[in-house]
């Protein structure tokens, strides 16, 4: 089977056998497919697409790529929860230890900040001591003990996965829905993982900005995740303005232990019990959604979560104490408002370019290469919808440098939008896909 | 101005700008752009297509990745032809002495055979001493002295061209009528030339199976050769049987000698004529095709086209001798007659399968590094529409390896196919582009 006839094939825009599938990922994996052999082969499958079975097909093959984890012996249903990328999302820290808390086993591998959304591992390095690299037997032996565990993909994980992404970034063709269900996919079924909540973010702050978009990967990853064995629901999620009032790495941190400590904001804690209750749900810990959500909701007021997320950090080697110190975490040394230029209505706070003065603020990075800053952000300080008079504070801002504060000032002056009536408001849920 | 820019764009279908399809040629050209970023955006252009302009920019910018030859200061019109490729196809050995034995200069650089079809550097090599690889300044010298030359590219000649075909050929990406433009086009006007007639083959023995494609790429050529100040025309010839009787290389440097000398077959002399014809006219020689036509048959009569010929082995270093004993031209040691297997007429001899037979009897090569045997070839003893006897001999296979005879006797078997009424006549010029 050669390189050159399978490129030929999806040029032409034929479907793929899963032989010729699987010798792609094996030839990446491998090193055999030079990358221009594959960066070809990816260009057509951008342009000409692949099936529902072809991308089953390519999410097994990278899955298979490295270790499959084996979590059988472990008591319970192991559920997972992923993002597409958000402004704001800091649900993970909360779901998480709120599932674990009501019987669900998370083993939960996240990535880092890339472009204006923000990554959970960079949040969680914000905790002094937290590490995230822990090793297969560590993680094994963290879900053993707690039933829940949050570190960084190992290397061991689908590394076809990590050789195909790094050549999408440079070649243009990280734009796919196979491609991006192959990515997420087969990383999460490599968790060993009976079930999966996917949080497809649509809207101008999310990669997919259109609802037939979003519905189009969300059936994808569906339909991908059921042909290799894991149950898979998706919520389309609204993501216009970003989630909750925190984005920036130690500021969301302080934002979902408050909201664990039952005092978050309304959305936040709303799509947080709402994916976690999804998560009880498919893995059979209630017969029914609003049994999940009353079981998480319980768990919440009960401090069920916040207990979980303690012995999460303890495990990974945080610092326990910053859950009821925020001042051990790290802080920005300068703050700023942003303010209103006019009296009215607050129409609009553009989730992306939030988000993008938060990484020039030095929160997010631009390429893989760059450093972190944990405690630089942006608070927002009113809601979608809210009226608010000429003057009044709409942001403050923490930073470190001046240099890198005046492009975020004109992103987020650029990202406010005060008009005369109140928007209609937005539901938060748009639409649910298993 | 990045790689991904550039590629994000074409991959979106949208028009690429003169500066950034010179930054791409010139990041090929210097090494700067990876192979795997070429070979994206290669993909890329391959299915989303380039207008007209872009490819006038991506041909004058590979022509411009190397030297571009100055013949102003020699007398005369500077005009070229060139083939898609076709089997059996010796009308360069013909037309270009003819042509110049007409007052046209005839800066003629070749390629090798590939595949299924020949090339006229190797046939050129049968001629003992010839040499194909003259330095620029022998080419220019040997066009001022006798107005013909006849070459191979040299790697002063569209080095973007070198490196982008190597990488076209193992990334399925050859079959694009602006990159097979740009390839073929660069190349010529690096010549120096005024005008151009291109032969655009057509049908189940070429590369161009449709008259729709072959119109669409003779167009782009047209189209393209103009932009770029080169005069072109292009004739749209049929490929479904082989050209003349003679497929191999010595046995097609006898077929067009004889050709020169008045015995050619009627097939072969015709189309030869018609294209000198054509390039006496683009070069202003006469001002009317007629006109154009009697001249060069005025001079394959009175033999001009075979001093013509004599003079640029000579001045070459080949053996001229050659040209009145054939004995001393390799020839294969063995001989084997392919016979028809029922009466009848014969209704078809596929060029392709013919081409393969030739190639697999030594004659041709499938990769760049395979050797060629000169003597080996086929002669085809009948035309399509003859009647034949079973029994009678339809062609004579000149070979040297028994091993290598049986898959050539397969295919040309298959390629014959002897029917009951004789098929319609086709005609030989299909079309011109002008």
């Amino acid at each position: 089977m050669r390189a050159v006839d399978i490129i030929r094939k999806k040029r032409d825009g034929e479907a793929l056998r899963r032989s010729e599938i699987e010798a792609f990922v094996a030839g990446v994996t491998d090193g055999s497919w030079p990358d221009y052999q594959t960066a070809a082969l990816l260009m057509a499958i951008v342009l000409r697409g692949m099936d529902a079975d072809e991308t089953a097909y390519l999410t097994r093959a990278m899955a298979h790529s490295g270790t499959i984890l084996d979590l059988s012996d472990i008591p319970g249903p192991k559920v997972d929860k992923h993002s597409t990328g958000g402004v704001g999302d800091k649900t993970s820290l909360i779901l998480a230890p709120l599932a674990a808390a009501c019987g669900v086993v998370v083993p939960k591998m996240s990535g880092r900040a890339l472009g204006h959304s923000g990554g959970t591992l960079d949040k969680l390095e914000s905790i002094p001591g937290y590490r995230t690299a822990l090793s297969l037997p560590e993680f094994r032996a963290a879900l053993a003990a707690i039933g829940c565990a949050l570190i960084g993909q190992t290397g061991e994980i689908a590394p076809a996965d990590k050789k195909l992404y790094a050549l999408r970034d440079v070649t243009a063709t990280v734009e796919s829905i196979p491609l991006i269900t192959g990515s997420i996919l087969s990383k999460k079924i490599a968790e060993g993982i009976d079930a999966l909540v996917i949080d497809v973010k649509c809207g101008r702050g999310a990669f997919m900005k259109t609802r037939a978009d979003a519905r189009r990967l969300a059936e994808a990853h569906v339909a991908t995740g059921a042909a290799n064995g894991v149950r898979t629901t998706a919520l389309i999620t609204a993501m216009d303005v970003s989630l909750g009032r925190a984005v920036g790495n130690a500021l969301e941190v302080i934002e979902a232990l408050e909201t664990l400590k039952g005092n978050g904001p309304a959305d936040l804690e709303g799509l947080s019990i709402a994916l976690a209750a999804r998560m009880l749900l498919l893995g059979g810990v209630t017969a029914t959604l609003e049994e999940a959500a009353a079981r998480v909701r319980a768990a919440l007021a009960a401090g069920r979560g916040l207990e979980k997320f303690r012995q999460v950090v303890e495990r990974q080697g945080g610092d326990p104490h910053v859950i009821d110190d925020y001042g051990r975490l790290p802080a920005a040394p300068k703050r700023t408002l942003v303010r209103a230029p006019r009296a009215g209505y607050v129409e609009h706070l553009d989730a992306e370019l939030v988000g993008r003065a938060s990484m020039r603020l030095g929160a997010g990075r631009d390429r893989k290469e760059d450093a972190i800053d944990h405690g630089v952000g942006v608070m927002i300080q009113v809601w979608r919808g809210e009226q608010v008079r000429a003057g009044d504070a709409v942001a403050e801002v923490h930073y470190r440098e001046e240099a890198r504060l005046h492009p975020a000032l004109e992103l987020l002056q650029q990202a406010l939008a005060v008009g005369d009536a109140p928007p209609s408001p937005h539901p938060q849920i748009l639409e649910t896909v298993e």
